[in-house]
């Protein structure tokens, strides 16, 4: 293990988190919140002697070695000090007394899961407010990744970047838009930022106030979830929902599809399979939880206003709400804890499994039925007309396996608070999958205040290990991680 | 496909069926009950007449080609077609007055399920009682099993039997005990019956009058967990209850070790990895449940009894109960859970994801962990000092896939009747692990009738599903096993 390049990463990550709370410092000063504004300077200020020390004095002479091993390791440990110090404003403004819960309140923020311990966010403070979805959407795209687009174009340590790059992006495989890697971070983050202006415009132009309107574009780019009302986007317009409805699921698509459109290569990306799937999915769904809700709206355009929105905030892992769907028919909420599981696109900013998992998993099923019937007869799997590889199916199915089991591990662990099992459950694949919201005691109208310190501590940890897609995190706890080489 | 050795085979396992069928029959008699004595004559008659058309009539002239797809496809037909006729006496003599009930009832029988939809058994016929435990004793090992067992050794056409045992036998890999398949399926037969014997004396020596002594003993031994009274085990004495967990446990063991044992194998037998993780995982979970309960019963012997006999019904998937677990805390209902996912080994009698895969699944999780931090480094993985063949692993990875699709479908078909979540979860789990009795609306002091004719369908296949281990039914709905070669 390459500890002085580790201590570099580590510390280089914790002065960039300095430089953002910089940003909620400046707005609870707009808003003459000035023990926030105190709160947040105490915090850059931790993170920056901190960073200083990891990221210069702890790493004097580090040596280029960087494999995948250390790309692992660093990514897990990055995420773990970067909720560590977000953490620290809120307790000091008194906002989140508690540490742990702070600390809860930031791993659900920067992994975009939206989960809260917060029972009403509209006491809260705006330095707050708007630090909990910045991180949204820092999260959103990662943390690395942006480390890597702004990092100099000199040097050309590439084990690094790839490591990293692989260790951060959701998806079964991380494709390269351009030869570079640092050129692929840079355009994804340019599509994330225009994106999320837009957003804001269009939320601006239904009536939303400028604060508000930063905030919930920031949670929706993210696929967070956070929000700045206590009824998330119930008392909004229905031009704001639907709005919103549409910025949701943009953001949970691949977004080198994006870039495909800017390159006019159309026809690859509207025949890309996952997005295919992505689309049909979340019709299919909304609109047999249309037919299921119907008898609790008015009108039809309400109904399918519900059912499209609550649709696209859990594919894409969002978990913003404009309806209390724990009080649905069971068939609907069924449904949900299956989108929950699917995810939205892979190399989008959404969690869950991820469509393109889910279209490799239905694929090599067909294909292993096949194999079954015909032992002698060589079956291959394909992808967009291209052959997909053994590794990249034996992987997702190792990913599978791990997820099954720590979904297991999960609802085990939290039945110890002698919750509902339809609670634990949902908390487990909720926390797991990034989303926020589920079913039952940590509903769309209630939250995750309730659970046992050690169930949050948990959760936390839930939260990263699906953000990270497991793999970073469980290297942490394998013995040949810490073995000299 | 060779469509005529496929009607030989159903036709001589319905000839098979009817001679069974004679057995309930004589039971009747004894015990002076006519009308269900006739119902059975007239069964054996269909049965009878359908096995001798299509065994004989429809079949003249087949020809030998028997491959991997007729041997999944005959396995899957077959059991749907036992279901089918097993189910027309409980219809005819009025014990089970709605055919797609009796159809369930049946299904769950053979499957060794054990799920019943009868409010109360106690009402019920000897002939329907003793027809319904034999049913899980036959499903046990196997009616392909048995054909081969019995059938004349002169026959040599090895791709019929292998291929017919790989389909019906439970496990990532089946094992020859013995060179010859034939020999392997009557040594099988014979331990199965030397411990249901000796399981039928030990319930005697205790009290239990003949009838239920050899109703029950079935049960235990094809871990179906049919039983005769309606409280099933509550009311019967500890030394009874403690003798049914042994047997439990024990026909819960690959059935190989106790060939092992017979050969004076012992070292191999006793450090067998998949024996020692489901000893394991049986006392630390009666453990932890005996702590979570412990207010619950007056002594600590009771409170032992209680955990050790629900938690070897349970890993054993056979469903008898001493105790309302649904009426547990929820952590102990969370390991019962995980212990119907979990299953019995290998080669035994008992169902669920088996144990020899969770050991496959943790070993191949280690693996991947380790192939994430190395990857040029080759790693295999070990079972009984063994190497794992890559195929091996790959199979049971997309074992685990299809069980997780065919639940989640499952939940989603079954929310449709607007029980609980954890009604449904549990009820698919139950169903599709061949295990009985789940939580909440089917509960251990509860059944399945209140579900819809639908969900019972559902559920019945979902047994039959479960017992093949998946692809013998799922490779009936592939386009390509219907083409002509």
């Amino acid at each position: 293990m390459n500890y002085k390049m580790l201590y570099r990463i580590c510390g280089r990550v914790l002065l960039l988190e300095a430089a953002f709370m910089l940003l909620p410092a400046a707005v609870s000063l707009c808003y003459g919140e000035f023990h926030t504004a105190l709160a947040f300077a105490e915090s850059v200020f931790f993170a920056l002697c901190a960073g200083l020390i990891l990221g210069f004095l702890l790493s004097r002479g580090a040596e280029k070695g960087f494999y995948a091993r250390e790309g692992l390791v660093v990514t897990g440990l990055c995420w773990i000090i970067m909720s560590a110090f977000g953490a620290i404003p809120f307790v000091r403004n008194g906002d989140i007394p508690s540490y742990i819960d702070a600390f809860f309140e930031m791993a659900s923020g920067f992994t975009t899961t939206g989960a809260s311990i917060i029972p009403n966010v509209e006491l809260m403070s705006h330095g707050t407010l708007f630090w909990r979805n910045f991180s949204n959407w820092i999260g959103g795209m990662g943390v690395l990744v942006f480390l890597l687009a702004i990092s100099s174009s000199k040097s050309k340590d590439s084990g690094f970047t790839v490591h990293i790059l692989r260790a951060e992006s959701p998806g079964p495989s991380v494709g390269k838009i351009v030869p570079k890697m640092r050129q692929t971070a840079t355009i994804l983050y340019m599509i994330y930022i225009a994106l999320t202006v837009l957003n804001i415009i269009f939320l601006m132009a239904g009536g939303m106030p400028a604060f508000e309107a930063v905030c919930h574009a920031m949670g929706t780019a993210g696929t967070g979830g956070f929000g700045v009302k206590a009824d998330s986007f119930a008392s909004y317009s229905p031009y704001i929902q639907n709005v919103t409805t549409v910025f949701m699921l943009l953001f949970g698509v691949n977004f080198s599809i994006y870039y495909l459109i800017l390159m006019k290569k159309l026809k690859a990306a509207f025949f890309d399979e996952e997005v295919k799937l992505y689309f049909s999915i979340v019709v299919a769904s909304s609109l047999l939880i249309a037919w299921n809700i119907r008898g609790l709206y008015g009108t039809l355009e309400e109904t399918l206003r519900a059912s499209f929105f609550q649709v696209a905030s859990m594919i894409t892992t969002t978990g913003f709400a404009t309806a209390d769907f724990d009080a649905w028919p069971v068939f609907s909420k069924s449904l949900i804890l299956f989108l929950m599981i699917v995810g939205a696109c892979a190399g989008s900013t959404g969690g869950g499994m991820k469509c393109a998992r889910v279209l490799l998993l239905l694929k090599s099923l067909r294909r292993n039925i096949k194999k079954n019937l015909h032992p002698r007869t060589v079956q291959v799997v394909n992808i967009n007309d291209r052959e997909v590889s053994e590794d990249v199916i034996s992987n997702t199915n190792a990913y599978l396996a791990a997820y099954f089991t720590i979904v297991v591990l999960l609802v085990i662990i939290l039945s110890l608070d002698e919750f509902s099992i339809e609670t634990n459950l949902s908390a487990a694949l909720c926390t797991f999958n990034n989303i926020g919201p589920g079913l039952g005691k940590v509903g769309p109208t209630c939250n995750f205040s309730e659970y046992s310190n050690l169930s949050k501590i948990v959760l936390s940890f839930a939260m990263i290990t699906g953000r990270l897609e497991i793999f970073p995190i469980l290297s942490l706890f394998s013995r040949t991680t810490w073995k000299k080489v």
